[in-house]
């Protein structure tokens, strides 16, 4: 069988399986060994240190797959390639801590780009608190950027196996603005100089949602996760993970105006699908809920409700009232 | 510039001293951070998390540049994508924990290579103790694997830096098998089947030196490196790092017979740089190497002393007591 036909989530689901069921031991013989509290399958990996829970996630992207040069410069690749890490450190509710950066890299490039894109990474490691402490550089004809970072939560981290029947669902922003910066670029659109600004920079150079997520955490919010591969496909994650079903209401979805004027009919394809938003998408119940909404920012918003039903199951109220399955797919970098 | 012309040292030297010039603060900001005790430059990262130091490593492995299918099978491949890691956490005294592993492939790539390449991954995870706790898969028409690997020390582990002149230089294992496994594939030679199959199993299955790490962190040795570019360039670094420079006995190199017999001529080249040994180089007092010689393992040899002079530089006193300058480039990828 070829990858493409088992198909990106297919093929994690199978790895999954095989390093949880083929390990010999879950604390593995190491004689001072910590203990693992969040094993293969959400944002990040967790353990307890006996003072705190430590964090670690990784994040990969290939030229041509994940970016290109042309709608994303080197300094701004450097600022998002943290930044999808420190965004699943937020997931959890974590203070994002200690980088490892490994670049691929033509012998050809110039040293200039690999100024640039640190250039970027120091940027963002600097108004995040990370400090990137090690790394690989390797030859690889097609460039990739592969970022393993740890984090720390004082607490018991946000899983997105927490999410229970009957919660409310949120995001912490509006959605859709990533890519609807990277539609704008590659179909070369007209729009409104002010909306093009700020799609760009909303595709350019996203804002992990740190304080969100420990505003979040210190509520009680007991199940998040980030929005990197786009609402309809997180959501089902996060549901799937959780054994529920989930309702959106189209009417709900934030929507930033700037990304509404530019893509009158696209606008809620791109909210539910376009993908790095880097915000968060969060459950709890309604008083929890209310207690939160206050303290988040612009275009923070309710958007539906956890349900009972097949795992993964997520559909759409759309604005005429009729319910509709949403394909849960994600986006597939295989498929 | 390009990379080629700043190379593989040259460009690691230049993103080590821009993430550490340019950090905004060592202790960036996080309310409970743990204090970073190894910054960038040593074989680990490491911090202290109040009740131990945890260590963070990461290696990667492209196709094409650091291994062909043909000469390693992909489960062994598996295997040895761990196995860096591992050594790298041995060569600081430490445990290895748990390990995120990101795979960048072919959508045209089978899943039973996949899962071969776990299996190799899960054998050698199982006999360490390392769990595979998360990860990502990529698509890239370059297959690369890139492993994240954290471990444990109970104290101060050992160092790059801590070189001192006076100390005597030793390596726990024979040198140079890895190297002959693969010139032997390569190149189809001819060798006597005990002898291909001890440098296969050399190249394609390296055990690295947890134990042995462990035992010279407990006998109080400070100083201490993985060998995986080769002797010669790896003892330049640790050189460098401390700011000395050593001098090596040709006669002393430990080589295994049956690498001798395969390589009549070439064998200390071998020795001196075929690289992906993974076995440990230290240094320390005469009192300290006497006390861990008879604890390791076959080949386990005094082959240097640590001297004055300028930091890096590597002598050989060969075979005829002429002491020659060794070529301290190591394996340049980039070159």
């Amino acid at each position: 069988m070829l990858i493409k036909e088992l198909g990106e989530f297919g093929l994690i689901d199978r790895l999954n399986s095989l390093v949880v069921g083929q390990r010999s031991g879950p604390d593995n013989g190491a004689p001072f060994s910590f203990r693992l509290t969040v094993d293969t399958g959400d944002d990040t990996a967790a353990w307890k240190t006996g003072v705190a829970t430590e964090l670690l996630t990784t994040d990969t992207v290939v030229e041509g797959v994940h970016f290109t040069r042309s709608t994303t410069p080197w300094r701004d690749l450097g600022w998002k390639s943290l930044a999808s890490n420190i965004s699943d450190i937020a997931a959890m509710g974590g203070l994002p801590l200690y980088a490892l950066v490994t670049l691929g890299l033509s012998p050809e490039a110039k040293v200039e780009e690999v100024d640039a894109l640190y250039a970027g990474m120091l940027e963002i490691g600097n108004q995040y608190g990370v400090a990137i402490v090690g790394g690989d550089v390797v030859s690889s004809s097609v460039a990739f950027i592969t970022v393993c970072l740890t984090g720390l939560h004082p607490g018991q981290p946000m899983l997105r196996s927490a999410a229970r029947i009957g919660d409310q669902i949120a995001v912490t922003g509006y959605l859709g603005g990533s890519g609807g910066g990277l539609r704008l670029m590659l179909e070369q659109l007209e729009a409104s100089a002010e909306a093009a600004e700020y799609l760009k920079q909303c595709h350019r150079r996203p804002q992990p949602a740190i304080a969100e997520g420990r505003a979040l955490t210190e509520a009680g919010v007991a199940a998040a996760m980030d929005v990197s591969d786009g609402l309809a496909g997180d959501l089902a994650k996060l549901c799937r993970s959780s054994g529920v079903s989930a309702r959106l209401y189209a009417d709900r979805i934030p929507v930033h105006p700037l990304l509404r004027q530019t893509f009158p009919e696209g606008y809620l394809d791109l909210a539910l699908s376009g993908g790095e938003d880097y915000l968060l998408l969060f459950t709890a119940n309604a008083e929890t809920v209310g207690k939160v909404m206050p303290g988040l920012s612009e275009g923070a918003s309710v958007v539906g409700e956890i349900i009972a039903g097949d795992p993964g199951r997520v559909t759409i109220v759309d604005h005429a009232g009729v319910e509709k399955e949403l394909n849960s797919a994600g986006w597939d970098h295989f498929g």
